[in-house]
């Protein structure tokens, strides 16, 4: 099966505003795991930068913190795979500043495509995404921890990509794990 | 895109025999995040069981905690999501004990398909799987923690699933990733 480079498709991962089980808007914590996971992922996958997105400063730190242990610190000997990986990691404090950080490397604004588990209003089908990649055009496919994107971010996007749809009614992938999916289906052309 | 049940797949999280970074073979610990991941992607494709196994009694202890306080402890009411996904969990010692566990569910033998991020020998390919899977009969994927499957299982197994290959050649998903990924890849139908 032939795959698609998705160098034209930028990753971010977001932690504010994203709600909580309640509805709220919300800033959530980093997750170790999702750093390690959503960046092989995305450096299996071709993708050109994974941003993490937090306006909080602790939170950076921690990122920060560890990233530089596996790319430039004693980890980057021990795992190189794992260097590799984290090596695609730029951290942001808003969407804003990711798509300012896109557009002054690609010379053109950036497609949003806004993530999530629940199904409203019109989706951009992932038959749909993989055309409009096919064009070239840079992309930059938004996730949110915690409960899932907040209502402004799903509005403020280009699009909203459809939600995963397994055998089941049940859709609630953690995002390490819809990330993976996403990206497969995405660079994946069908015979 | 029409999608296939699952309801003839079990999958496993193996934690022994795995092989550390030198090749050694060695008893993983449990990864917590493993357990919520796995589940709630063995949940949405429809899978029927998912297996941890580890002989570690420790280990065994630890699974059990975390399985019953979501399933029927305190986190059983305040997140019914994550309890319909950790139900799906059976604890055993070994691949064997999983095996005999499905023979007495299913009546048959079940085909195991041991999954490995480095390509060697003989693969069953994606599309050969999604093939014998139409046929019901019960097939048990086989996840590896630590640097994977040590040599003994793939090669106790009837088959071995060829390895995720993304947009490029790095191929160190998280195993958490390549479930997700391998499910919904055996649960696709194109067109």
């Amino acid at each position: 099966m032939k795959r698609l480079s998705a160098s034209n498709l930028y990753v971010a991962l977001t932690h504010y505003p994203v709600i909580n089980k309640h509805g709220d808007t919300i800033a959530s914590a980093v997750t170790n795991l999702d750093l390690h996971d959503i960046s092989r992922v995305s450096r299996t996958y071709g993708v050109r930068a994974f941003y993490v997105v937090t306006p909080l400063q602790d939170q950076k730190v921690l990122i920060e913190r560890i990233v530089s242990h596996w790319v430039k610190g004693v980890g980057a000997a021990y795992n190189s795979k794992r260097r590799e990986a984290l090596e695609l990691i730029r951290i942001r404090d808003s969407i804003q500043e990711v798509r300012a950080h896109i557009r002054e490397r690609e010379g053109q604004e950036v497609k949003t495509v806004a993530t999530c588990a629940r199904a409203a209003g019109d989706h951009l089908s992932f038959s749909g995404l993989r055309s409009q990649l096919r064009s070239g055009v840079p992309h930059l496919l938004i996730f949110g921890t915690a409960w899932g994107l907040a209502q402004e971010v799903l509005d403020a996007a280009d699009y909203v990509l459809e939600p995963i749809r397994g055998a089941t009614t049940y859709n609630h992938l953690s995002v390490r794990s819809a990330a993976a999916v996403i990206l497969d289906r995405l660079t994946a052309t069908c015979g």
